[in-house]
């Protein structure tokens, strides 16, 4: 088989996203409808009913502002930290932008079917809440493509997230709906799940000729530039992230400055394993990109509970050097001894942040007391209401747990399943010689190095010019 | 004439400059007062006189996260998404800086002056709406800039935003307050304007030989990234820039859910319709960054409106379609048949989108019922109260319909008319084989090339110095 | 001494990130906790104590955007900016990023001692307010970065960062408390400051043999366009710098309004003047990344005040002109007769836009009057109640003014204390033919020119697959 003809997507990529964003239209067009605090009737009639005077009021005004950080974290951030390849920063950026659009539909529905289907109706109501959460649905998937990043195909990368976002979906409401975890930022759902998701599928890929396109599987200078940009904007917008869908009041704040306090703590520690792993002390621009923001993962679940400013600090320390080690060794012996390769090292930045976020925050809420929290401070800020009014906190800590232990096998298995499903030979993926390698899917623009001679072409005809 | 004399700019930008600005400086001494709103103490007033207790009652609050992310366009997304030349980079982000700072001024008080005059004192006040309208306003004038890309000198395109927020301000006024159509995210006043204003100006200042610079007319690897950023971030921020000054509440809301899943249902089809243009199915760059912003701009006029969720996503879906295979056939099109040269493809971006957009609001207007919006619903949407209190829907309709052939017929004439004035021969345009090319008005850095001679310098002075 | 040796620092990085990250998680174990906005117990009482029904009456809802278009400027903004230079990209956002990072989690527990320790329970407590102030306290250190980008060791840029921050809380102190300045957007405290502390510390620093890295030192076609989206960020998202901290209410929106007129008139002059200043009449990309943003500094006092908007366009047009004057002139002859070293320019967007606007706001303070503001408009603007109650606004001018100076003599004397501890030989600074380079502390990738190659043979190896 031909490396080059593998890779022809001319009919199954269109295919594909005709199929399913008709899909789409057809199930938004039956399930899907505005909230209350959306549709133009229905505000009029919750204004009426819950006696608010205000048109802002509306919960609008006090989750967009974090929505749209999300959003910028999903498609710049994701989407630009994925450029550092020297010649894939095109399919980084380009296929990222291509699941997440299509993810967040998809998110939408799956999401709208186990959390909020009205059963009399039969309709789900979406408002801005729902947005981001259909941008963190969609993360999860986005982290499954760091691992496969450079080669899979497109058409794969819409299977990796059509199955993703399912997973999310169950795992999701297993985690938050039935053992009733407090998950505001997501290490367990997310980064965990999304982790393991990924890793899982690329073991079940692996290639064992990769070397062939082993010239390509690094940075040049300005696309380690371009992925400082989505990094940086992970970065700064973390504390968003964290607290986009947590309480109002006090939780959203907090979880703000934990978040915060976590990332800068993190930094510190990055550069400083990254100077101590390089024979001259010598800094590495893929621990920078990726160990700094691993504080923001691991703060996901316990953000938004007490954790102090100090702990909040002493995670961000410990992640800043277990993320920087992984990349040091941690990646490089997968590769060899387990058969998985895991192009951004998503198993140091998510997997195992995501993992130790969940231990910490079972931790975190294990220790809670009244005498810290306030009575209704505790309930509100655990949910522990309804049916869960008498769980104990140290309960509610080992149900944290477990739920990161849902979220491990949810990641694992369901990746296994889906890696099998992308082993049919017909998803147009690259060939080993031909991984991490914009020419596959993209129409490239001529080399740079043809501008010089034409630069000077046009000097030489300005000066034909003048001379006349 | 030789070309390089021609863009000689020495005199004629500084003036235009100085001669711009002191007019601005007198102008807003004459005009311009802050709003009660902003104003010390006519805040202080305006909460006795409105039995306002708290100072986060002010509309700044619930306006200002959407005027960044508005802000953010004009400057970051319009102007990174014009660095895609491989030599015109500056131009395209630093002409875009220019010419949006002096538009917005020059838009305060136009639009001040047929908006807010107050008959009394003759003064116009101004407030953070304000500020989002003068960015609205400066869109139109950076559209154009679109189609004009690397063929008119700075001097020109200043004198394209002069007559494009003028012309902008009367078409604005017209169809906003004569016809009293709702046009929220401006697919009439901003998209149709601005995309057949530019359009107009191409034709008038076509340039048989352009083919003469051919070499430059196209991107490299990492310039297509960089226009990846533009795009995004317009992409990403679309749904601020439709509801920035819709209604407060649930027209706000719905305004961001519309835009949210028309740009996300558009990004599947654009690619499908690129990889299906392509023989070997190959993506191409310049429908990503372009044709998928095509729903946003649709979605301007009727995201506010109840179209639905899936109505919305029918949208994107068919923009999606449409602007490709504009890219893909109609700009070839119009430049072979109707000499018309359109650098960014505004045509297929703005133009059709925005009149689409026109129509589909007049439609959607049209079948507007009390049953869907509630009465008072029906009376903010369209604001159908004092003199237009008895308008039907459906003649509101048939006003949105009439308000987008006038946007269309303001770009035009107008246009053709800045056209003409722009091809008096003193301006320092570009000749034709000196467009595209920074080095026409920019004092270029060294080539890239020259650097690894001094990293090998430095290496070999370390080695000596090691040496020794 | 060998150059090469010189810039060891696998020791004395990690050393001064591990004890001074260590310091801090015993600091803040000791000092800082959640205020009572971001304190779940705290909050529930607060509520109650200030009868308030609702947890988005919670500060964080009114500082966030704010404080997340600051967060973007420090990280962004000031980061992207310093990648202009062709090899020291790297350098330049990524150790803004470290003692950024560094330098908030200082600024928290000195500003916390000076502003907000708690005498009887020897607390410092945090909101989302203080996380603003961090991120201020940390400008003051990366403007003076700037002055010496390229030719110091991230080590000595941590020292710089330590006695920065712990100098801008003194002097703030002093200003804002001691003289009761009003400067909520820094032109004194952070710009001022900042500047004079760079310049400071450069001058003592100073290389005569920097000419030996000459080669290094300035911009190719790619960085200055990463510079621009620097720049552009910071000039986008400046009046949520100058307003960030003001009263909430009509001071918070005037000073938007204000900062964004003079921001943009200053892009007029800016343009104007480096038309002029070259021979040719071309553009100088270094002048519009830097001195269309010396408005933002030069209003960072009197934004909050009434100077009217055509006083901020006004100043904005003063600044563009004296910024770029300062960019072609003023800079040269430092270097040549001052024996001072300004990589960025710190001079002409820091120092002396800043001095400025600490005059400015003195002029518009003492101009005030109860006819403008009204009587309890100008007690809430310059903060005139208990011991200042009596204050005239003369003396509020003078008090000012005074300010300024303080904020200038802090920097040139801590400056250049700063400066002779960072002469100390032990700190792995570059020798003179090794600054600007990245080569001296970061694992660089290889060269971009070894791509096409590859390609080449990617493209060998895919026809012989073909042919086969």
């Amino acid at each position: 088989v031909s490396s080059a003809n593998n890779t022809y997507i001319r009919v199954s990529l269109p295919a594909v996203c005709f199929v399913w964003q008709i899909a789409m239209v057809i199930l938004f067009g039956v399930f899907i409808r505005y909230d209350e605090e959306s549709d133009e009737k229905g505000w009029h009639e919750f204004k009426r009913s819950h006696n608010i005077t205000s048109n802002i009021e509306n919960d609008f005004y006090f989750r967009y502002p974090s929505f749209q950080d999300v959003h910028v974290m999903i498609f710049v951030g994701f989407g630009f930290l994925m450029t550092f390849l020297k010649r894939y920063s095109f399919g980084g950026v380009g296929f990222n932008f291509l699941i997440a659009a299509f993810g967040l539909q998809w998110a939408l529905l799956m999401q709208g079917w186990f959390h909020s289907l009205d059963p009399v109706t039969g309709k789900i109501t979406i408002g801005i809440e729902s947005l981001i959460n259909a941008d963190f649905c969609c993360a999860g998937s986005l982290i499954a493509y760091g691992a496969l990043l450079g080669k899979v195909s497109p058409v794969q990368l819409m299977i990796v997230t059509l199955f993703g976002v399912t997973l999310f979906a169950v795992e999701e409401y297993i985690i938050l709906d039935l053992l009733h975890c407090r998950d505001a930022g997501g290490s367990m759902v997310i980064h965990t799940f999304g982790g393991y998701y990924g890793l899982a599928i690329s073991w079940v890929l692996y290639r064992p000729n990769l070397n062939l396109s082993k010239r390509l599987n690094g940075s040049v200078y300005h696309s380690d530039l371009f992925a400082m940009i989505g990094a940086l904007f992970l970065w700064m917008f973390w504390p968003s992230f964290n607290s986009a869908i947590t309480n109002h009041g006090a939780g959203q704040h907090r979880t703000v400055i934990n978040t915060y306090l976590s990332l800068a703590a993190c930094v510190l520690t990055t550069f400083a394993i990254s100077s101590m792993g390089q024979k001259k002390g010598k800094l590495d621009m893929v621990h920078i990109q990726n160990a700094s923001l691993a504080a923001g993962v691991a703060m996901g679940t316990s953000a938004e509970f007490m954790i102090t400013p100090y702990g909040s600090i002493i995670v961000g320390f410990c992640c800043g050097i277990i993320s920087t080690f992984g990349y040091l060794y941690v990646t490089p012996f997968l590769e060899k001894r387990l058969k998985l390769q895991d192009t951004c090292g998503i198993h140091n930045l998510h997997a195992v942040p995501g993992m130790l976020g969940g231990f910490v925050g079972a931790i975190v809420a294990a220790a809670a007391t009244e005498e810290v929290y306030g009575k209704e401070g505790l309930v509100e800020t655990f949910g522990l209401s309804g049916k869960f009014e008498n769980r104990s906190m140290s309960t509610q800590g080992a149900y944290q747990a477990a739920g990161t232990c849902v979220a491990i096998a949810f990641g694992l298995v369901g990746g296994v399943c889906v890696g099998f499903i992308l082993r049919f030979p017909l998803w147009g993926d690259p060939a080993d010689d031909f991984c991490f390698d914009d020419e596959a899917y993209w129409e490239l623009p001529e080399d740079e190095e043809t501008i010089p001679p034409v630069l000077e072409y046009n000097n030489h005809m300005i000066n034909k010019h003048q001379d006349t």
